[in-house]
């Protein structure tokens, strides 16, 4: 079984994603601000796997906690995982246990969410996904990654086919990674080939994670997210966004408000000008439906949003 | 100045655009069987390029220009200037001077298109592009980098946005060369984040070269070409292609009678299944204008192609 984080003996423990597939590395975390430090270098990225570490890092913190808090908070802007976690952190009796909790907590919302999305698979389907969502990112079952395993295990799956997911490669050397280990077949194809794969027919179902969902629906997620939506709605393709309700974000309005990461342009290649988004927003209109484990959310989202949110 | 290729001594020189930005490598070929290998392997490409090439392995070839002519023709399958050039050589009298012409000929063409295609050009243009179209890429002047260099040089271009061209990079390393040489601003991004310039507004025109331009207007070119203009036409920023009249193929009648050069899987990462598609099709339904050399074409394509290609 793959774990992107492991707590024990009084450390966090954090798989270093920067190394795979080359290399399996642990990192051994024992103050927040060494593990803010791994969250802002991506050494552990994903939103619901950088929400868990904030977790444990809050559990590091001892007696401060608060400035613990805005450490891990101001780590990536773009995730709304990190504030979330470290509020509920913040109101914690027992530091320590709450972060295990909170794990569980979002490993059992990933298993149900995935159980939910692999539902409107069906048999012989063929999906695209991007960027890398399964247990690396998460707290070990994956949210679109667990929708996919979910339904290869229930036969509704043939074949996934995996973006690249420039500039970090996430999905060229985590997701066949993850994929390759639980068996599912796959093809690896540049980011730009989904138009032509759509094109061709050869995509039944798109199914993607995100960073942050506002409170209209609105999707931030990897950038190459939006492009995908654009197509798969030329396409009359499905496309799914699976997320567990800590990633929906009720006080952000629409995708315009949330927060959106720049990177070091040094990611693309050395020494030439260039610019590097992280994410980018798919406005609702795209998404077919939202899959969390309090449900399959559908439009109109400011109310199916609001009802789970909430709830 | 860069050039791609140049016939001395009685051989054709290749710039080997495999080694490039890091080294400048030039490879002496004496038979159409090393043409046709430059041409295959990529240390040429570019469909006027290659079609330039062909040219010169044709008078390489002595007295058996037929069996030349279809090892030329068969080194790549997408670019039509291939077999247009082939032909051409077959009638020739004196080949040589043939090929120097053809070489003369496709350069004027693209100066007479890039400065039709930069009079669509306003001030503050920021423009798109994708692959790599300039000198490298044809007789020495450039289709859409050409038409980004007149833009420029006529004071109508404030900046290009480069899409890396995954996987070979083209962009990253190919376009990113020239536009410094030729001082135009420039900024690299992924390939995936057209869509968020697009939705930024930071994307006032997108120019891109062609392989072959069917006669309904259907344009095949590089991988990731589809996916833009599907953005564009969401945003409403025009798409131009930019193309010599060599480009147009009015024998195929549309984008899915062109036949799509699948590469090597391990272009893309070593070791994962892959598929390794190195060109889309972009419906002419999408394409605002093709600039060519004898004039800027406007749908109804089947009427403006039929009218040059024949002319």
């Amino acid at each position: 079984m793959i774990e992107p984080l492991r707590f024990e003996d009084g450390a966090l423990l954090i798989l270093d994603q920067r190394a795979l597939p080359g290399e399996e590395r642990w990192i051994r975390c024992q103050s927040p601000a060494q593990v803010a430090e791994c969250i802002r270098t991506l050494a552990v990225r994903g939103a619901p796997a950088i929400g868990i570490a904030a977790a444990y890092g809050m559990a590091l913190a001892g007696q401060d906690r608060g400035a613990a808090g805005e450490l891990l908070r101001s780590a990536r802007p773009t995730a709304v995982n990190l504030g979330w976690a470290v509020d509920r952190m913040l109101a914690a009796q027992d530091p320590l246990e709450c972060a295990r909790r909170l794990h569980r907590d979002q490993e059992q919302a990933d298993r149900r969410l995935a159980g939910l999305g692999a539902q409107r698979f069906e048999p012989g389907d063929r999906a695209l996904t991007h960027c890398n969502t399964g247990p690396l990112a998460t707290a070990g079952y994956g949210t679109a990654g667990g929708v996919l395993r979910a339904a290869w295990e229930s036969g509704r799956l043939e074949q996934v086919w995996v973006g690249e997911t420039r500039p970090l490669d996430q999905g060229t050397r985590l997701t066949t990674y993850e994929l390759e280990r639980a068996g599912i077949p796959f093809r690896l194809v540049t980011d730009s080939s989904a138009g032509t794969l759509m094109a061709r027919g050869l995509v039944d179902r798109i199914v993607v994670g995100a960073d942050r969902i506002a409170a209209n629906g609105d999707v931030a997620n990897k950038v190459g997210t939006y492009p995908l939506a654009v197509l798969a709605a030329r396409h009359e393709v499905p496309f799914y966004v699976a997320a567990p309700v800590s990633t929906l974000d009720p006080a952000t309005p629409d995708g315009a408000a949330i927060p959106i990461e720049e990177r070091d342009p040094s990611e693309l290649a050395g020494g030439v000008p260039a610019v590097n988004f992280a994410f980018d927003v798919t406005p609702a209109e795209l998404v077919t439906a939202i899959v969390t484990e309090a449900g399959v959310l559908e439009p109109p989202y400011e109310e199916s949003i609001a009802g789970v949110a909430a709830g």
